[in-house]
């Protein structure tokens, strides 16, 4: 429960209703106790933490004015929600969040009425808000929306699309984007949108502090007073803020300091009562109020548990490297190893692992900002003059540029590797950071050489065997360390369309992909079972199947993606294609969206374990526990 | 062969090098002859016919100015390259356009060396451009780049993303963008960036005219005409036409009359010369010099083969209704029956079959523009407002909206409908129009209703069940007209998950999805094989699929469809999961990309007509084609 000593007002707020109590003149304390609260929070559960410090005044603001929840205030992203979810009845719970049966890390419609568009992948707030809006003026509703976006996200073609649209719909739909600018996406912001913001906001804070105005620029070398200094040397007088909304059809307000309760109270009042496409800019710092958070914004963006008052502190000892090292690592070796490699991610240097290859590599590193499609695209007309692009992205992501890797990539059979991470189970991030889906809408692509490692060191042979592969191919690796391999720092590849028989054992084979491998390879020794470490989603192994669909009396797939259209269903379609009938059975994921929990618990969920898989096989095949029974007898019980 | 006397330059041009023997005088003399020899060979063999006649100009000025194929040149989506293919080698032929083994309609990179990147979908030529560009400054190659993009294009989110990256990228990526604005993608252009475009043209068009410079305008009361008068009274006088793409870092010229062939060749001289992201804004007429084509620019953007004296010629007598029809019908019915439903197309109103709705009910029609992202979001914000959108969509446009419906619909499990034209074998617009993917991709979405009809009358009860579903929901048909089944005008519902047993038979089920159900039904009556159409990909029906499995020894499943994780793949996962083990025969598409050919004639390929599935069904059960053959005899030989 909150202490309602330290949180004097805080602790009277179980919802937007009791906010709106309080008088205007205590809203910057009510800011004050729901910043140091979240800190206080965010530092015991982890989780989402500078978005968050960014919109404290912004959450507290729009709660107060408007009419939630019968207003409407969509999130961009959602990593910002966590001072919205505390001030809309998940105070007490905020600490959980991200956990098992715990508050969720985005907005989601089932937990709450406050929470009015789920989101996870950034840039459908305007999209969303746009369609609220229509439908409520069709129904005669007096509901006002809101969406709240980020720079960052506004790089990403959706969000022009939803712009363009909004702006040129007539009747004028009654629509209010916020541009939350911290000049910050997760990684560096980039492209000509973030130049553009920066003379905006260049522009019109040089008035403000020739008026004597606010102070938004603090130190003189902070980029935001670099680009004031280019815009006053530039030729052009034309860099209106405004400009590109305008364009666009919005009308433009701004840019105000996001920091700043009365200003904010006084703008959105105003808004409020105007018709039309509304924008305005907001000027925040990510981290704000948080020394060491505003002085590392991309560390801070997302935390493990910290004390408070140290901050966060380095790990000490040899951590197990994750897939994603391996994938950094063997990104700069191959990078060394042919000059032709070019490096693309579509803003997710940190999440992706191209840190030290940005640093190398600065010429042959590509980031899109949030620009899926772009990526890929601009992957393929990379690889048509020869050059060897490997696109980084996690596996959700993908599914924003999957019309791109089809067309562009796959018909063309260019030569792009796709590196994907977060395959698979992801966990704590829920439904829309999981990667379950891959293998299904990958498998279907004509053209491309499709591998899931078991191992760290595997995922290594794999990104070679990919990258010196003349054609599209793609590794899909988990989130996470894998089983602990060492990885050799040689750059090897694999026989394309090779599987592995690991074990030879008897009666059933289990046919494991990726991730799986090392629990079914438990199961397998303890039955006595053929072990199969698959390697290739596509093409498949099919002259050792077809062999082993001779000497065994079933078959089981398993894979951490959905049995729709998995890894196992390709199994059974060569079987089938062959003639040949056989006993099968596919374990994979369900055909459900991941809630959030743990990696861990999420695949014992699905019976992915050893213990589940060692069930599910043993219901299907009781016999096999025998060990040694006799197979005949067996059969035909 | 092309008739010298008519065409005494064209005929002399077999490449680019040839027409750059030229004197530059002869420029304006070529282009008529092309524009002539287009006329007269589109009116022969069909096809894509106004776009091309649009860039007659820009395609001789670029290929006479740049070194192509050694500087690349990358037309956006392609509907506008018949004129680029006739000079470049491809003029003899392309009367061939779009039939089997004939020029393919869209640039193919294994078709040409001209053809530098294959497109059909819009709006990726500025980052495929880019990535060349980028990957000859890493070579040090010095090819010149150059991307041409219709206005339409433009208001799609990947183009803005390309866009971005470009202006933002440091060191500054040589890349000339041509915007080839004729204000019209395939339908009404529409959105923000269509209305600056207009303000911009409406602005320098009107100092030309001010300086007694060149006619762009004509008629007082064309659009253009109307927007200048429009700027005249805007209260600001602020729309200098470069700002947008200044903004994002790109230097802009223009707007030129892109008919105008000294105009033309005098801007790109200088733009040749020049570094970094550089726009040129070109306005053109789409149809330009075929009066009919401008007058009716929609109606001439893909024509069947016509007398150019006479122009299109409305056919006689009663056309058989397509799929589109159908939909365009109900539409307008279930609209008439339920006020809350809102239509939403992706700028293929005529494509798909919205003309009459946009008509009947303009409020409640809405067209995003070429954004297909934007528009199943759009979709997933009205839902959440207890609107019941349709969002009717092409199948491979699908794809590019795919993380939207699986995030923003499915996720939420909103009451979204798609209406997905165009699934399944499409034809003569080759890879980039099939919709030879769709089951595979959205048989693995959770919470999704997923149907496919048999013909006109289902595919009517299938959109009204999908509509009164509470949740998403997705109906997908081909292109053309079905079987010719009479369409009730009722508005019924069939019961969810259940398929249609057409015919019991013996020893062979077929199992048939959506439109292969015809053929296969009569391969069942000659075979006396049961038959069952099975209306639903997911869920599908099990009681009649377990109950199938008992009393027959094989299952074939047949599908438009690749099999890669297709409708059959998941009745083998069905019986899989169920411990039933019976032999299965997948028939659907090969894994390949369609190439271009009469839907007639890659159905026959895929052996997917009456002809190929008896022949398949009887290599794998011989013994049928006895019809009363010895069952156990037959099963034990």
């Amino acid at each position: 429960m909150i202490d309602s000593t330290r949180y004097p007002r805080l602790s009277r707020i179980d919802a937007p209703s009791d906010l709106r109590q309080f008088d205007e003149s205590e809203l910057p304390a009510i800011a004050d106790e729901l910043r140091a609260y979240l800190i206080e929070s965010v530092g015991k559960s982890g989780g989402h933490f500078g978005a968050g410090l960014g919109v404290i005044e912004l959450t507290t603001v729009l709660h107060y004015l408007y009419d939630t929840p019968h207003d409407r205030v969509v999130w961009d992203v959602g990593h910002q929600t966590y001072p919205h979810k505390i001030l809309t009845g998940r105070r007490d719970r905020i600490h959980t969040v991200k956990q098992k049966d715990g508050v969720a890390p985005f907005p989601k419609r089932e937990e709450s009425e406050y929470d009015t568009f789920g989101v996870g992948h950034s840039s459908t707030s305007i999209s969303a808000a746009l369609g609220m809006a229509v439908a409520n003026a069709q129904a005669g509703n007096d509901r006002r929306v809101v969406a709240v976006i980020g720079d960052g996200a506004m790089t990403a073609g959706m969000a022009y699309e939803a712009l363009n649209h909004a702006g040129g719909m007539e009747p004028e739909p009654d629509v209010l984007v916020i541009l939350n600018d911290n000049r910050m996406s997760i990684s560096e912001a980039v492209g000509g949108l973030t130049k553009m913001l920066g003379r905006a906001t260049g522009s019109r804070t040089l008035n403000a502090l020739r008026e004597g105005g606010k102070k938004l620029l603090g130190d003189k070398n902070n980029p935001t007073a670099k680009f004031v200094r280019r815009w006053e040397e530039h030729w052009k007088g034309m860099f209106v803020p405004s400009t590109l909304f305008e364009e666009m059809g919005f009308h433009y307000t701004g840019p105000i300091d996001g920091h700043d309760v009365k200003a904010l109270v006084e703008t959105l009042k105003t808004l409020k009562g105007l018709k039309g496409p509304q924008l305005l800019h907001v000027i925040t710092t990510k981290g704000k109020g948080y020394e060491l958070a505003e002085g590392d914004q991309i560390g801070y963006h997302a935390v493990s548990p910290f004390d408070p008052d140290k901050g966060l502190v380095a790990k000490g000892g040899a951590k197990k490297p994750t897939y994603t090292d391996v994938f950094g690592d063997w990104l700069c070796d191959m990078a060394a190893a042919d000059p032709l490699l070019l490096g693309i991610t579509p803003a997710m240097r940190e999440g992706s692992g191209l840190v030290r290859f940005s640093k190398e590599y600065p010429a042959r590193y590509f980031d899109t900002a949030i620009a899926e499609q772009h990526a890929v695209t601009l992957a393929a007309g990379m690889a048509c003059e020869g050059a060897k692009p490997v696109v980084a992205i996690y596996s959700t992501f993908l599914q924003r540029a999957y019309d791109q890797l089809v067309h562009d990539v796959a018909v063309q059979k260019l030569d792009v590797l796709f590196a994907i991470d977060r395959g698979g189970v992801v966990g704590p991030d829920g439904a829309t950071h999981a990667g379950n889906l891959d293998l299904s809408f990958l498998r279907c692509v004509p053209n491309l050489v499709l591998m899931a490692p078991a191992d760290e060191n595997e995922c290594r042979q794999m990104l070679t065997t990919g990258f010196r592969f003349e054609g599209p191919a793609a590794v899909r690796y988990p989130r996470g360390s894998g089983p602990g391999v060492a990885v050799d720092t040689t750059l090897d590849v694999l026989p394309i369309g090779k599987a592995e028989l690991r074990k030879r054992g008897a009666r059933v084979a289990l046919l494991a992909f990726g991730a799986i491998v090392p629990a079914a390879e438990q199961v397998a020794a303890e039955l006595g079972l053929t072990l199969v470490n698959m390697r290739f989603v596509r093409p498949l192994d099919r002259a050792l199947l077809l062999e082993l669909s001779q000497t065994h009396e079933g078959f089981v797939t398993l894979e951490d993606n959905v049995v729709a259209g998995g890894a196992g269903s390709g199994v059974a379609e060569l079987l089938n294609a062959e003639g040949v009938t056989l006993p099968m059975l596919h374990l994979g994921l369900p055909d459900a969206f991941q809630h959030h929990a743990s990696r861990e618990d999420l695949l014992t969920e699905a019976g992915l374990d050893a213990a589940g898989i060692r069930e599910a096989v043993l219901r299907r095949w009781p016999h096999v526990r025998g060990g040694s029974a006799n197979l005949q007898a067996a059969a035909a019980g």
